[in-house]
């Protein structure tokens, strides 16, 4: 397969362009019997959408999704969930001057490498306009889990380029338009913003997904554990360079009477593997933080060549985000949603019928 | 599928317990017509194999590796490769104690919760042990992908603990058992290793990996990108807790004008990219690096729980490594090398056919 | 995965139910560079579609496709394509009748059991309303095979209940309403199915297929063999109930000496084979047969049992074909054409570097 | 991948050349749990090993499986499980003659054009010998399906050549050497045997296997239809030319009023379908029959031509099977049982929490 499906049992397949018709996507194996409607897709498609911000993109598209199957009388049947959400605002004339150019920092030389053809228009399949089906099919996943096991997934931006978070307020995550966890940090934030937009730059950031409630025993062992799999999962994101679970990288000079978790009745002593031991769910928090590069679309000009292979400046025009970073956290929790809802339905498989008596303890 | 295979057309499926009888695996895929000797794998096998220095488990294994099929006169057929590995020191008697006893930091207490059932004998399927028939499979695609296109897969020893290398000699990294590349802090390590073992604690380490001479236009747009597939190979080694490509979580603070990598005829301008654009390979040197956590089998007494759910102090006795990311080298490797092997034959699969005029620059 | 998707490396996914708004599918893995615009697929969904004899459904669906993605100014770009069927003429109100009820020898009973709800109109996901988009993805393959390779997928009736052809003529298969390749029996095709009609009955049908200049190659061992994959595709066309490739159980009775076909440099001695030796094509043509099983909704009563459990007597009512394997011969031709490019692919994959100096005795 | 495994859930994978040191496989996602040791898959084993009667190859392989992982103290531990079974007759010597001769009938020209090499040694991966471990992973599934369920899987030969059995005696099936039902036709099938023997040449057979006790509701919609997947797996077996599930190539004269099974409380009226409706089991026994093509190895001159294209004559020695029909029982046994546990499985995944109260009246 050439990479447009993401899940063994919870399987999601997307497609479309930036500038093409509509975008969609279909989503295989969901379970029957879940109430669903289009509205519980659209709340996170809202969260995530462009033009709703001055800090975003200027496109505006509404991203309303239609449930073409899969649904019947405001249930699941367990048959494939076909998705479509048409684009509305793709002013394709904004990008006919880049057609034989290799934006640099853009997926546009390699694709033209790999293919030998591109939709230029807006970036085509390698726009982050595709994640909209992703976060659709991550509202699905997202309900299944909390109705049956109580999980929650929720992200939040933890730095944006020098502007770090002090405190973790999920109440306030939904209030600013950063997805800032920091109601103090809101001005630093919009200041940053501003001066950026005026210098024409873009910025890198850093975004924080914690899940609750997963119960222990979900991943597979060797090649497919959960951690691995969140790892591809947010790696496949647009933009995303980095990816930590637990304590990731601060592990480099951890000792292991530090390191490891010790147990007792009233739980785990701390969590430094980020719920995640022998690529098994553990029963805690699973945390995992990623890292966004700044956006190559850039009006500060910059080197390239063309498709001819002549040298030339140029500057990106169109709509972008200077900080991509930012509609990134809804992203990253439909990833994570899928993922778990993967693995959810894989232990169903093998391993629904065990039953032990030791306490659950992240439980306790 | 139970998570024991990885690759889509280059598929790597492992099989074995740490003190069962004999690992090995299945390698569906390999293309036919490559010179191959068990002499090819066991080169890095003996890289990984414990036993070999003071700084790594006094469990002795000599890893002889037996090609049972997919060769015939030294000569891949493309069928399938079995392949296979002995235990020889199991012990299993220094294990019995543990048997009940959920071992703080392992996979002890999340296997049992999800099987019901473990093999608690030096952590059966969780133990690195598995690694080896990685390294095998990996030395495959190395020869294959060296032969074919020039690839060097090439990983060093960053940091290990507070011991960080100062530069990148190639020439030294396997002069010395900690697959270090600077010769100047051997003898810093050496000294920090022998204060753990005295402790008898354990330490993280940072494994880097570079990719040398990847064509331009490998990899999947989407979900299974370059870079996402690497993060799921690497997150599958045993005991890591973060992933880098390129310049990883130092995006965060970085504006667009400097991350991008500008392109001239003369090459990049720079490789702040990893070599991975829109999850393809650009031509440039892939650079991924990663964090191992501290192996929690120390001897450090810690709290624990045992299966009946009652409170216990312990300490993991045994023959286990002070610090996993040393023999974590050549694994990491041989992971890139199956991803890598991977992606060509996806490309070749869709694209085999695609020409274009455009100058690899990469190449320049 | 739960079903809806057939092929590794050229993958087709679908959704949609009978009578919900559209039904679609995503082709991942189309090779880059063929032109293709939507009149390509519109030729065989012609072919498939409802309400155009007399010896068909009275539903009437246009049956017009649009491409939404992968297709950039008429070619092919290499990424996901999206495909979109609206339904129009769905009468929804023709099928509260059988809401509770379970129609003998449908899927209502198993899927009822299985999902634990069901779209009970026009058979929901279990209608042969999907194959229009098999019959759209397997037009691409059938272009792409036939442009690199010459390739040609051609199938016809061979019996329609007592009715069988007693020749074979390519050029008047698509001369009428029934694929009929023998036009001295149309006549009695005709007559056969007024009867039918009038009794309110339905029959069943064989229809073979044949595919030509098929490269000797393609395939692989064991479990994947090129047949083995055909029949998993015919066989999840609805209603069929049998395949054979070659001679088909004509062998059950035959000798060695008879069937195994000699090889000369004039190529092979006869067919029996069908084209596939081992599992791989053999350059020979690829010669397929199924059998249909006459559809279950017809006007004659029948006894089953609601969801209740209750006892009832019960009659089809709706539009429905009296024999449905007369449009079978384009669905049938579709499922070859995406195995056939499907292992293409693989070949290319693992393959695409082999060459002998052998000669391709079949194109001799 | 290239074709070496079978099953989505639970995982076939095989290795191994006819005249290699061994072969072998690795299943993933076995349940873990259930009580296993060699000797459950040896009895199998020994029902399809060579050189047990006269009617069946000299060659003696006393197939003894190893497992060499997944089971610990006698009980699958959800790992994968490696399986071992050396070569021990293998007699290379015989083979050197067909070095660069293609045998008719076999896979040797289609493998050379493949892969441009071939272990030509008894058809190297092409021979019938891999099917062993299939047997032996098929062990496994029937022992899982009928401890949890309570599901059989009996297979038995239903014609060899013109003899046809004339009755169905289950407790006569295993009291012979061609595993078949009818004692009153041993006679026949031994007189054609000597005089086929005699003739040096070979014929072919038709199984029959009958699965009973599956429940309602295990199957996937669209593509992966559970007689699709038979279908799959049975045509996977070497020397399988066609199939059929229930009525089979019959249904093409039959009437819907005919074939439908109607409903009543005491369960379907006839079994016409084989047990399965839409693609789903419906509680009655699955019924399928194959038809096995006469092995191409006779003393029987025949025509070919060699590498180079120089036209031959020759005459295939060593030993064989003169009706390799009769050895297929147990795999095809295998084979129906990996389908069904894979399935079983798969339902588990997305449908185990599906409750109905509708009667199961396949077992009323």
């Amino acid at each position: 397969m050439a990479g447009n499906s993401i899940g063994q049992l919870f399987k999601v397949t997307t497609f479309g362009e930036s500038h093409g018709p509509a975008i969609g996507g279909v989503i295989d194996g969901c379970p029957p019997g879940m109430t669903l409607t289009a509205e519980d897709l659209q709340l996170d498609l809202d969260r995530r959408k462009p033009g709703t911000s001055r800090y975003t993109t200027a496109r505006r598209e509404d991203d309303i999704v239609k449930i073409l199957s899969g649904v019947f009388e405001d249930t699941t049947t367990g048959t494939s969930i076909g998705l479509l959400i048409e684009n509305t605002d793709q002013r394709s004339q904004d990008y006919s001057a880049i057609k034989d150019v290799f934006r640099p920092g853009h997926a546009d030389y390699t694709y033209w490498h790999k293919y030998g053809i591109r939709d230029y228009r807006g970036g085509g399949r390698s726009s982050a306009r595709e994640t909209a089906v992703r976060v659709a099919a991550g509202a699905i996943a997202k309900k299944y889990l909390f109705e049956q096991c109580g999980i929650q997934v929720r992200g939040y931006l933890a730095q944006l380029g020098p502007v770090k978070m002090a405190k973790l307020d999920w109440a306030e995550v939904n209030n600013n338009p950063f997805f800032a966890p920091d109601a103090d940090k809101i001005e630093d934030l919009d200041q940053y913003m501003r001066e950026l937009k005026k210098a024409g730059d873009s910025v890198g950031a850093r975004i924080n997904v914690v899940v609750s409630n997963v119960p222990v025993g979900w991943g597979e062992p060797v090649f497919d554990r959960l951690d691995a799999d969140i790892a591809h999962a947010i790696m496949s994101i647009n933009a995303v360079k980095a990816v930590e679970i637990g304590d990731g990288f601060a592990v480099v000079e951890q000792r292991g009477s530090t390191h490891r978790d010790e147990l007792s009745n009233q739980g785990f002593s701390a969590n430094h593997s980020g719920g995640v031991l022998g690529g098994i769910s553990s029963g805690q928090d699973i945390t995992v933080s990623m890292a966004l590069k700044p956006t190559s679309s850039i009006s500060v000009p910059g080197k390239s060549i063309n498709s001819q292979g002549d040298e030339i400046d140029m500057i990106t025009k169109g709509r972008h985000d200077p900080c991509v970073g930012i509609r990134a956290v809804p992203i990253a929790e439909a990833m994570l949603a899928i993922v778990l809802m993967d693995h959810y339905m894989r232990h169903r498989a093998q391993n629904a019928h065990v039953h032990v008596t030791t306490p659950d303890i992240a439980r306790n």
